[in-house]
């Protein structure tokens, strides 16, 4: 037990949670962006809403905020590949959406095609806490499928979910 | 893909979203309390700060707003039942505590021994948004252990991480 909290100690401490792995996609007026985030939690189902925040270093922050929009993708384990493409150094988006197949949403927003699910989502309130802003997303549409494993980021590896003995 | 989301909708999609499963605990003025949880996220690393969405149909509510602390204990496999018990129809509180060892932080909040990993916490912010409180914790302090696998829940199951092949 610590006497005060640095910011590696809480670190070290969160890769112990466990977290699924999602694309965050916009596309609109001020172009395309896409992140990979572990920090994406459920909300509320009534109105469906869901948060993901995003660090606000990153030189996309102004991309997600005009647009207004963004889809959040879960990954299945297949897309480990893509998970490290949109986490990586290279910005240069049309490399990254050119390494998986999209379906363009009503609010342009990229659906991952073979996503486990997809949240196509409007933009609805966004706040700066400490290094991260927090947005929130107003679900306006859902897609997803039966099959294909989550792709999960735990202590610092990617892992898949087994049942339980 | 739906024309509009249903809250069915939304959980049954949010369902494939795997996550790590916490027991949120506080004590102080107000009394004791607790429940088991998915929606945890970490926020920002300075300060050190993550997120906790609570049901605002809990009676529990009052008892976390008043004590004004909390803790987020990250439950590892062994912890099913606890998990189970937490998330149960008893509320009674005496019972949900015994079925466990716990030490006292700082601020009061019950942290759980043999936690994967335990984050103290000050309440540092609430919002409510549609069906759900989110509390901002401030976190004051934090325990964790190099061993104990976490317990997820994915699918509406609880499972734990394996190594992809």
């Amino acid at each position: 037990m610590s006497a005060s909290v640095s910011g590696q100690d809480f670190r070290n401490a969160m890769a112990r949670l466990g977290a699924a792995v999602s694309v965050i996609a916009t596309d609109g007026p001020a172009g395309r962006g896409g992140f990979t985030a572990t920090a994406v939690c459920s909300v509320s189902d009534s109105p469906p809403t869901l948060l993901v925040c995003m660090n606000s270093k990153s030189a996309q922050c102004e991309t997600f905020i005009q647009n207004g929009s963004f889809a959040v993708n879960i990954l299945a384990t297949s897309h480990r590949e893509l998970a490290a493409l949109f986490s990586g150094k290279s910005q240069d988006m049309a490399e990254r959406f050119a390494a998986a197949s999209w379906v363009q949403s009503g609010s342009r927003s990229p659906l991952l095609e073979d996503a486990v699910a997809a949240f196509d989502c409007t933009l609805d309130g966004i706040q700066l806490i400490g290094t991260h802003h927090v947005m929130l997303g107003k679900v306006v549409n859902v897609r997803s499928r039966e099959n294909g494993r989550v792709l999960l980021y735990v202590d610092r590896a990617y892992v898949s979910a087994n049942n339980l003995n």
